[in-house]
């Protein structure tokens, strides 16, 4: 039994779960803002969740997950795989609880990524995304220490602590006077997001995006079954979304919840960075934007009140700078 | 007297003016982000109002003016002089009030300032900003309409309505439970969130920043007197703060308030709006990026609890690409 199936078996996310996350981020994180988007005359609201301290929602789950280890757990340490973004999230609760961190991260994440999860104390260990499983890097690193996995996706704690952009998109729209979300169109690499945000809103649908080449949960969901990605070279810019496959527990909860998923072209993807420059004045990754990639290109029909997820934020200057020229 | 003078002489602003501006914001407009930032191991306070819906904190004022506009005077009309971020806050309130905008904008203003002034249904009048006075050209207009002029700074309701941003500045620091603002750095043009925010933080320091060779304030506070700018064709990308000189009722609010004036020069602004767009993930044009160009540049000493302004995000997105490139 691996680790992720010893904490699934423990421990089933549930909607409370998320509630009990969201009393423990609400006494650290203020609430990012829900930003309402004209898109052909409907509103869209994107959640920015790049404004978190790290750049990106992951924060959400890496708090919720850490915070609940116990003594002898927390002076063990926790081993994360990460291309970047849980990396932080996972540094930067681990620094503050005073827990020892170490992430695994592909050797061709971004460098910006690698520079900041390195700056917030971690020790980062890299691995080959292409001849190389990070969850056996991982398994490795925890025989040694004893120290806890901490998954990007596959982790109840995990799930739950994302889920709680939702319960905070509930509020804020109650804040603006409107009743919903009736649909939340969610980035989806590994899937923890998008089944946190599920359990969050029982009451909304939920639709998934994931990058070209990379719709492996997709194609699950419409063979009822776990598949894997089909070619971990396919290229793409959205290197937060490049999960192999995703997990049991994510996929329990989207296979009942997921009411549509799409795939997004690179030109898709940049056409919704650079909206969101514009339009918004916020940096998104290309792998944050796919949620709004699909609204904009048609590809999702927003259904009455409708949410997008934006996060994370964290992508190398140059690159942004690239992709956005090239768009106009 | 020209409107000014009258407005002026009708109304003085004062911190229950910026009160009761604060009650009218918040019963339409979210509290922006207020984002802390590690420079140097200190945190800094940075109030992100490229975050309101036109991208600037120009809205506050904006809506203060036109909010307060008896039923004649909305149907006489209302004429903005402005670079395009007033020219969006008047238009943006005028739009949600149904009162008829007209504009006088530069000829050289930003595209997306351009558009996006037209695109919420104002009229626009274009001056040359070489040779024209734009207060002269509003006067021209008002002369024939009898619309109501609301100046970008030297007005009264729109000092008291960019306080509003100093009103939220103290009870965020109260939510992550910090007493304060000891001091505030504001982005200065005319001077009109400047005053502002001296008005509604009575008890902070008010430190301004000017770009480069439009540093007429700084120069007028150590004169005196009120001095114009010496060069109306010193090139500068801070569009925004292109004001050719302050207005009494600004200046006399600070002279009494200022404690330091400094100006930024270009490489400043862009290392400023690059560690925005890496450590906060937003976009900021180079006039809203000075206030953390002079704290980063080790111009401005932070004092205590110190907030900056960024303000505002409209900026083309080729201008972008270039400085920041460019930086790295």
């Amino acid at each position: 039994m691996t680790g992720q199936e010893l904490a699934a078996a423990i421990k089933t996310p549930t909607l409370e779960g998320v509630q009990r996350a969201m009393a423990k981020i609400a006494d650290i994180l203020p609430k990012t803002p829900l930003l309402p988007l004209e898109v052909d005359g409907a509103t869209i609201w994107c959640k920015a969740e790049m404004l978190q301290p790290i750049g990106a929602f992951k924060i959400r789950g890496a708090w919720h997950r850490l915070s609940d280890l116990n003594a002898a757990e927390r002076a063990r340490g926790v081993v994360g795989v990460s291309s970047g973004n849980h990396a932080q999230g996972v540094a930067w609760a681990a620094k503050k609880l005073g827990i020892a961190a170490t992430i695994v991260m592909p050797s061709n994440a971004p460098r910006m990524k690698l520079e900041a999860t390195k700056a917030l104390g971690a020790e980062v260990v890299l691995y080959d995304r292409a001849t190389e499983s990070r969850d056996a890097v991982a398994a490795g690193l925890i025989a040694q220490s004893g120290a806890t996995l901490v998954h990007a996706f596959g982790d109840p704690w995990v799930i739950e602590g994302q889920g709680t952009a939702g319960i905070e998109i509930v509020e804020q729209l109650a804040d603006f006077g409107v009743s919903g979300p009736d649909m939340i169109v969610s980035c989806c690499g590994g899937g923890g997001l998008a089944s946190g945000l599920a359990l969050a809103c029982p009451d909304a649908d939920i639709a998934i995006v994931e990058p070209e080449g990379w719709d492996d949960i997709i194609r699950s969901l419409e063979a009822g079954e776990i598949l894997p990605v089909k070619n971990l070279l396919y290229p793409t810019y959205c290197d937060a979304l490049q999960t192999p496959q995703t997990y049991p527990v994510n996929f329990e909860i989207l296979r009942q919840r997921v009411s549509k998923g799409v795939s997004v072209t690179t030109q898709e993807v940049t056409t919704a960075m650079r909206v969101v420059f514009e339009k918004l004045h916020l940096v998104v990754e290309p792998g944050g934007a796919v949620a709004l990639a699909a609204v904009l290109a048609g590809k999702i029909q927003p259904k009455g009140v409708t949410a997008v997820t934006l996060s994370g934020g964290n992508v190398d200057l140059d690159l942004f700078a690239k992709m956005l020229t090239q768009a106009a």
